[in-house]
């Protein structure tokens, strides 16, 4: 029997960075990931440049043991919003407790650390954000693993961070298949 | 009196290509040029990887005239129906003959070469269809300009591709300023 395919939670909030959020969830659905798109409020959400992108599912009623993955693009707006939001808060620490991947991006680590879920971890964000993460373990690699801990810095870097993923569930050979004809350099 | 910003209509229909679209609309705001987003039907659109973006107007009533650039995401099915669609390659050819900037990426040039639009130019796009524009003057490079033409290859160079039209409508130290704070390689 085939294995399952791996399933990931994004969550993004208005003001969300319009290239992570969609990278993201392109390049894991191009893996064959079972992609969870949703919101504090559910339906369309607009972004920090002005793209209204749809939500699939609100955050209440959702729990980490669905998935495999939760991710958090950035997008300063929607990174303060998943800080405060309590499920979003919820989820953090619950995909944490349970030991899954969890993947924050640009200002996105913010809310990992409103949630107190970096744990010591290594860990890497946009620079404008690293003076509110001071007494963490920064770095300033374009993708920082740290166990099943990804960060990543900006839109930049919003592929290697995706692939990066794809690499954690579903292995480096499937990354790299995905990658090729994305003419990824 | 500063200079009025540069205005771009990106269009697009069902079946774009996220990263594609999404990155362009983005990363031309980031450098202030107006940016109007336009589909068939106008309203919600769905991309090649489920993800419904909203389109801001229809493209019937637009012209050409009142934009700096048309740019193109690509996406096989968005390609196929910006080829036939009477208002998109009207559109192209209004926007070539007004020698406006016009972009195409990955399958995109597709819907340049239904409109008859190449006229000569160098141009890429995706690999997949190399062989629908053979006796084009084809080239391999990630992004290729050919005047106010310019085109390249797929989500992977799509970063590269706005930057260069930003370099285009904006000048280069226009579009290093919006590299540099979006982590750009």
């Amino acid at each position: 029997m085939e294995k399952a395919a791996p399933r990931a939670l994004v969550l993004f909030a208005d003001g969300f960075e319009e290239i992570e959020t969609v990278t993201v969830i392109d390049v894991l659905r191009r893996a064959d990931v079972q992609v969870v798109t949703a919101s504090p409020g559910g339906g369309f959400v607009a972004g920090s440049r002005g793209v209204r992108v749809e939500s699939e599912r609100r955050l209440a009623g959702l729990s980490a043991r669905d998935f495999d993955a939760v991710v958090l693009p950035g997008g300063m707006e929607n990174a303060r919003t998943l800080s405060v939001d309590p499920d979003a808060q919820r989820l953090i620490r619950e995909a944490r407790r349970l030991e899954l991947w969890v993947a924050a991006i640009c200002a996105a680590p913010l809310a990992l650390k409103a949630a107190g879920a970096i744990g010591g971890a290594r860990l890497t964000s946009h620079p404008s954000i690293e003076k509110e993460l001071a007494g963490e373990r920064y770095h300033d690699d374009r993708v920082v693993q740290d166990g099943r801990l990804l960060t990543s810095r900006g839109p930049g870097t919003a592929l290697e961070f995706a692939l990066a993923l794809v690499g954690g569930l579903c292995g480096p050979e499937k990354a790299a298949a995905v990658a090729a004809p994305m003419m990824v350099r």
